[in-house]
Parts: structure tokens; C-alpha cells; sequence
């Protein structure tokens, strides 16, 4: 009944008739059939989105890394491991894409070479691991020529302000939405979340509630940018 | 019902006034506030030998990395998130335990530094991570001078017998489980598990059923090993 109530407080859906791509949780990038390299993105955020996106009247995909997490009804969820195949997916079918939310934690770095067996303890006290970089799959998405309108997430224990605005700006996103993870409570793993959305135009803190009313709110404010976007362009181009 | 025709199997409480510590899921090492290495062990192994210990009449000491699993009733369970965490927790009270089993699936090396910040992702295309060797849980318990009869785990993908006879020898275990993790459907994050026991006096293969059903299989041959090795202790120093 909650749910209804809140999903009535939007006076419209905000995204009828649009494409919503969400990438959500963290990516594994294995080291060996057995271990891996992660993070600890429990996926909440994303999924929460997705949700918001679906009650917002969109049909969106959601491209998932492994979390303890069941897709939201009509949502076309695809699994993957690691950043290779989450870029992939992520790419499949972009064309028809309308607005892309990273929301997932992508490991920035994966081993080199993937041992096809088990490492075996050696004796060595110490072991060095080569680690090679990642694509960059929101940078990948937001430098396409047709390119979806393009939310990324910022993630920091630190300086989190400035490391959002140099991330929009690097890597030529529409929207940051910007959030503190050494605050216990809030963020990775978190139920709860407090943001600041960072865009071109200035930056909108956002109250701290549940990862699920904080997504209504957040796909709201995506709507309204990517609407004046889209409402500039028919401008510029009509 | 089911459950409580499969204890009334037991013919005696095998393991009644019994202390037994056993340590379940993986480690996770971290290199940084929000990453960290880990492997696929989904801890259920290790919580169906609590459950099955409890039943056969043990007080148990479940020592958890982190899953997505409930401690059964009756069990105190310790949550750990590193190998160092996981060593300490098993070595306190290790002098009240008869029975130490060690089904966790511990990473054997860690990053030699931990940033207390988010690493932020730099120009390099390749990045060296330096790991340091972790202490080995079962074999420090092994070691000890009053030491509990101590079981371990062989989870390999190839060579497996061989690979377990030589660590039972080399960790100087009293027994130990060994199953084949390259097998679909079997071991780590499965639901069924198909093992063999390797002890000094021969190898018991068990056939493929649930990791419950298999718990209860194994506490009651881990039960008859341990009393066999107290008679004999009891003749030898008697």
C-alpha cells in the first residue's frame, strides 16, 4: 500500500515509452576457477533503480553482476561475472537504449591470466599479481555517437565532490549521482543511502532514506534532466 | 519429519559432550575499504557439518567468513572476515576442543598493504599487487602441543587424491575430506557434494548426495576416527 502511495506521488511516468539500461552490483574477476577479485557492492542500488525505472513506466534492462538479489517483475535481467562480459551486455542493443545508469561497482582492475587450475600454495611468502585495466563501460557508453543519455555513480571515501565533478567531466556523462562510502550506514551493502546528484548545471543534495524511496527520487530527477535535454536538442536540431 | 528420521538413524548420540570447533565460507582479504580477494565457497558445507555436529549431541563453535546463510539453532557462531580474523577466532578456547574441522575455504595469500582509502584508478594499464602469505588455520591447530583431532578439507580441481594424501601428511591432519571442485553441480556453491576421506589407514569414497545428508554421513565417520584415536590413546598412555 506504501509502495502505491509513493508510486501515485509521481504526477506522471516520468519515462513512458523509454529504453532504461542499469548495470548493477559488483563485477568478479577470477584469478583461478576457485578465486576471485571484488568489491562489495551489494547490488541494492541498482536494483532499487530498476524498480523505480519499471514504476516510472520505462522498459529497462538490467545487466547484473552477482548479488543475493531477485530482478524486479518485467525487468529483462541479464547476469554476467566480470567487467568483459558487463561491457558486452551493456552494449547489446544500445541503439534502442534511451538512458543508461551505471550503478554498478565495476572492478577497475582483473588479473592478467586466469589460471585454468587451482593455484597451488607455493612456498613463497610473498606472490606478486598482475593486474591489467578494465574497460571503462560507462565512458565506453557515453563516447558512442548515438549515445543514451548517461548517468555514472562516484563512489568515495574522500574528496567526494571533486572526484565526482572530474569523473562527469572525464568521462563526458550527463549526471553524477554522488555518494560517500566510508560513512557507515549509508552506501555499499547498506539498506540506506544519502547522494548528491552532480551535474553541468550544479550539484542537489538529497536527503538520506531508504535505498527505495531514494531511487523514486533519483529516477525523477533523471527524467527531468534527460527531458531538457532531449527538449534543447529538438531545439538546436528542429 | 524427514530430519528427525534421519537422527533417529544415528544409534547413539556419537558425539555427545563433545567440543567441536569447525570454520566454514571463505576469507575475504581486503585491499582497501571497498575491494577485496575471496573465492566462490558459499559456507554450506561447513554450516551442515554444525548442524549435523549439533545433532549428534556436540557443543559447536561455528567460525564463519562471510555467507548468505543462518548459523543452525543451538550453534555459536563467530563472523570473521579475514584469515587472520578467522585464526585468532579458532584458536581461543582451542584447549576445550576435542574435534577441530577445518571446512572454510581460507585465501591463501593477502594484499601486503591495505588502503585505508578507495585505490584510485590511475593511467596504468598494468598494476603489480604485492600478496603476502596467510597463516594456515589448520595447520597452526595441528601444531599445537594439546591438539584437537583436526580435519580438513581438499577442494582441487585436478589430482585430487594425491593432493590430499600429501596434505594430510604434510599438516599432519587426522583426516581428511577431499572432493573434486571442477566438477559441475558438486563442492563449492552447490547444493550436493560427492567427497572422499583419506586417513592414514586408507581412503573411504561416499557417494554423491545433498551436503546435508553427506554432513551427516561425515560427523558420523569423523565421530568413529576420533573415538577409535582415543581408545588407542587411552591404551598407549593408559
Amino acid at each position: 500500500a506504501l509502495a502505491e502511495l509513493i508510486a501515485a506521488e509521481f504526477e506522471y511516468l516520468a519515462l513512458s515509452g523509454k529504453t532504461v539500461f542499469i548495470t548493477a552490483g559488483p563485477t568478479r574477476e577470477p584469478l583461478d576457477p576457485v578465486r576471485f577479485i571484488s568489491n562489495h557492492s551489494s547490488g541494492k542500488m541498482g536494483y532499487a533503480l530498476a524498480q523505480a525505472a519499471i514504476d516510472a513506466g520505462a522498459r529497462v534492462k538490467l545487466i547484473s553482476g552477482p548479488v543475493n538479489l531477485t530482478a524486479p517483475e518485467r525487468v529483462e535481467c541479464i547476469q554476467v561475472e566480470t567487467a568483459e562480459e558487463m561491457l558486452t551486455a551493456s552494449l547489446e542493443g544500445i541503439n534502442s537504449c534511451d538512458l543508461f545508469i551505471g550503478a554498478a561497482a565495476v572492478a577497475d582492475y582483473r588479473p592478467v591470466a586466469v589460471a585454468e587450475h587451482k593455484i597451488k600454495k607455493g612456498n613463497e611468502e610473498i606472490m606478486e599479481l598482475r593486474l591489467v585495466k578494465n574497460p571503462d563501460i560507462i565512458a565506453s557508453v557515453a563516447a558512442l555517437s548515438q549515445r543514451p543519455f548517461t548517468v555514472g555513480f562516484a563512489a568515495e571515501t574522500h574528496d567526494l565532490l571533486s572526484y565526482a565533478r572530474s569523473k562527469l567531466e572525464r568521462k563526458k556523462l550527463d549526471l553524477i549521482i554522488a555518494n560517500d562510502v566510508s560513512v557507515p550506514g549509508i552506501g555499499f551493502n547498506s539498506d540506506d543511502n544519502r547522494v548528491t546528484l552532480v551535474s553541468a548545471s550544479g550539484e542537489v543534495p538529497l536527503p538520506q532514506t531508504s535505498k527505495r524511496l531514494l531511487a523514486r527520487q533519483l529516477i525523477e530527477h533523471i527524467a527531468q534532466h534527460f527531458n531538457q535535454q532531449m527538449a534543447a536538442n529538438e531545439k538546436t536540431t528542429g
